[in-house]
């Protein structure tokens, strides 16, 4: 049922394999049981920057010294009732999210929302995997995080905020959430680096130069800097999300993460905040559903040709469900390679 | 010390002027300060679309019974403990938000974060008026609210969002805060009818027309709809937004209010949330001071030459304060003429 020079493999069965890679590197269970979730769910939705492509990164990240794979993520006690903190102990962010949501999503049942903070985390995914884990207890989510500086400030001239993502997740019972995730900056960092590789010029208004200047040229851009995306606008919220997700819970800013990782290929350490909202709560006593409203939202918005974003990735979920996930022969050689080699197997 | 022709006003006589104005026009005292003050401040900041250009659209909406102008807004008993709820009673969202806030800072502050929600508002002003008495307690904030259906979701062809506001900000002790507070639409409509008057050409990429086809033309424009600033992404904040500040609430969607008011002329009602969180609380046990690292980040800003949202605005408020407000004689007129007529004064 799959094509020549091709392996079909479940989700578990690839969850356990690549739990086994990550193990083999030195990550204990608890850091390689969620690092893995989050590369195989990745995988499994077809977003091809963020699956297995992602475990070489990893592993070069824990060969440098830069993550603490041994680490036990740790609910810090004492905080005010509406902040859930995690100490991620320098260990990856993942872990410390599993070990949050529970308690996070009780609190926000109870006040009606909360926050989850995590503290030195090391990041290298995408927030949706996150994001779902808050939708799946009932509740909406916005999650935020600082990168490292490699976007200047609408009007600046240098690096100085990260790529920022923001992400939002809103619960759709009995069917896949309402869920966005997208970086603050106009294109991910990746995306330059494509155009570089494939020498193609970069579309205008994605990036400048060292000296400021706006800049086609990949390269140029690359040792200049990318721009947010819709001007002041996007340049504003990527601040908000240094503010929040870096200052306001005494973590690094993504200056701070850049100078203490000291380049862009290695992934950073920060925090993170997730907010939940129990739509229950803030709807008790007013009249409508808001679950049955919102899927009236999305009726009109699918109604008129638009598209829920996230619907791409779900549908490559439910075929990976149904039929597994194909793997090349050369993606199971690397898999197998990394297996055999741990972190002698990169650079 | 003035032009002639103008006169010379106070902050406080002013707001003494424009009390009296939307008394005349039926408003009770705690609609009448509470609308005042954020059209004075409006007026003061040298937002001309926010500031005494208001009052006309304000009597027009009492005129028309679309407002209660002698509700008493009341905190709903019972909620969750994070959830501070203002029931407007269809008055102004202005007032509720000053009954709310200080209720909402003291919950902020023991939870570490809570949320304001004002239900049955009507709403005519910019968010930062808002924003800024959440500041003012010391506190970060985020406030969203929905509007009235004019804007297409990205990819589809017809008005369902509102220009659905995004406003945050964070307190700077000794000093105006940080505040960004934009639509999250590419333009404003009022600049759409301001083009159409002037005879001129929109830029591209603004709105569709009623066919769902790019277009250039204003008066098309406001036959078909604006298009959401920053493509996907400003759309996927702007569909957030009707969750949060609607549908989770329990109070309208922009499509719902569009259908309840009949017309895009007068103020809407809807609802509001304002959350706020206490950097204090968030930044408990973990190293740096998060008000001193915010300004580092401040610094890093404006030192490459880029600037922060809102620096206009406080530049006009500190000349307001120290010097007056200089009001032009036909401003002056319509003033008197509003005081002396009331609700005769519009149509």
């Amino acid at each position: 049922m799959h094509a020549a020079g091709t392996t079909l493999v479940s989700i578990a069965e690839l969850q356990e394999r690549v739990e086994a890679i990550l193990g083999r590197a030195g990550l204990n269970p608890v850091q390689a049981g969620a690092v893995a979730r989050v590369v195989v769910a990745g995988e499994r939705d077809a977003c091809a920057s963020h699956g297995l492509y992602r475990i070489e990164g990893i592993l070069r990240t824990v060969k440098a010294g830069k993550v603490e794979p041994g680490a036990e993520p740790v609910l810090v006690e004492g905080e005010a009732a509406g902040i859930v903190r995690v100490d991620a102990r320098f260990g990856f962010t993942a872990p410390a999210v599993e070990l949050g949501v529970p308690v996070l999503a009780e609190r926000a049942r109870r006040l009606g929302l909360a926050a989850l903070v995590v503290n030195d985390g090391t990041h290298f995914s995408a927030l949706w995997p996150e994001v779902e884990l808050v939708t799946g207890q009932g509740l909406a989510a916005m999650v935020m995080c600082p990168s490292y500086a490699t976007v200047a400030p609408s009007g600046g001239t240098r690096p100085l905020l990260g790529t920022n993502p923001f992400a939002f997740g809103w619960p759709r019972p009995g069917r896949a959430p309402y869920v966005f995730d997208f970086a603050t900056s106009v294109a991910a960092r990746g995306e330059v680096e494509l155009h570089r590789r494939a020498g193609r010029a970069l579309p205008e208004g994605w990036a400048i130069d060292a000296e400021g200047r706006p800049t086609t040229d990949p390269a140029a851009a690359l040792a200049g800097a990318m721009l947010p995306f819709g001007g002041h606008k996007g340049s504003a919220i990527g601040t908000m999300i240094e503010l929040l997700a870096g200052a306001m819970i005494g973590d690094l800013t993504s200056p701070e993460a850049l100078e203490r990782l000291g380049g862009t290929t290695l992934a950073p350490g920060h925090g993170e905040i997730l907010l939940a909202f129990s739509p229950e709560a803030f709807a008790a006593g007013r009249p409508g559903d808001p679950f049955a409203r919102a899927e009236g939202l999305f009726e009109a918005i699918v109604g008129q040709g638009a598209r829920l974003p996230s619907q791409r990735r779900f549908a490559a979920r439910e075929k990976a469900e149904a039929e597994g996930i194909s793997l090349p022969a050369a993606e199971v050689a690397r898999l197998d390679r990394f297996l055999a080699l741990g972190l002698d197997a990169v650079a």
